[in-house]
């Protein structure tokens, strides 16, 4: 089971995702991002994408979508908070996006 | 553009979809329901069918999925309220559940 993050390097971690639109959801341990697509099937594709690798990594994000916009919030339900496995899932999810 | 539901057969159309499990959203002209599965694999894969449903209609749901668990709202926003396609797409939507 992967830990919490680590104090010392979760600050910059953050950091760097928050520059990249993610943000902490206030009142839980978890990063929030919405993303826009062109239309609904570009949106769910997208969603196809990242349902893939959830699988893979046996991570799972909790979404929403309603037509071209999908909200994305990732936590670890196991260790009750951000784990390494969110960093590397927001990470992969921006770079399919 | 379709119709509002017509008032006559409203309440025995609603009356038959609330025996099935969906609920009219408070505050709102929409039906709710919440579809339980397996796992991710086979919410996602209900999920992927009724998004081909969705793009093939052009009607699509609020939805929102967390690990086996998906709800799903229907309304059509060009009509304000509930249309014959929410009523064709929940009758759909619980074909395939």
């Amino acid at each position: 089971m992967p830990a919490k993050l680590d104090p010392d390097t979760r600050e910059t971690t953050l950091a760097t995702l928050q520059d990249g639109g993610w943000s902490v959801v206030e009142g839980r341990d978890a990063l929030h991002k919405t993303f826009k697509f062109k239309d609904f099937s570009e949106a769910f594709g997208w969603m196809t994408r990242v349902a893939l690798l959830a699988e893979k990594m046996d991570h799972h994000p909790e979404w929403s979508n309603v037509y071209k916009t999908v909200e994305v919030t990732l936590t670890s339900h196991d260790v009750g908070g951000l784990s390494e496995r969110d960093v590397k899932m927001a990470q992969a999810i921006d770079e399919m996006a």
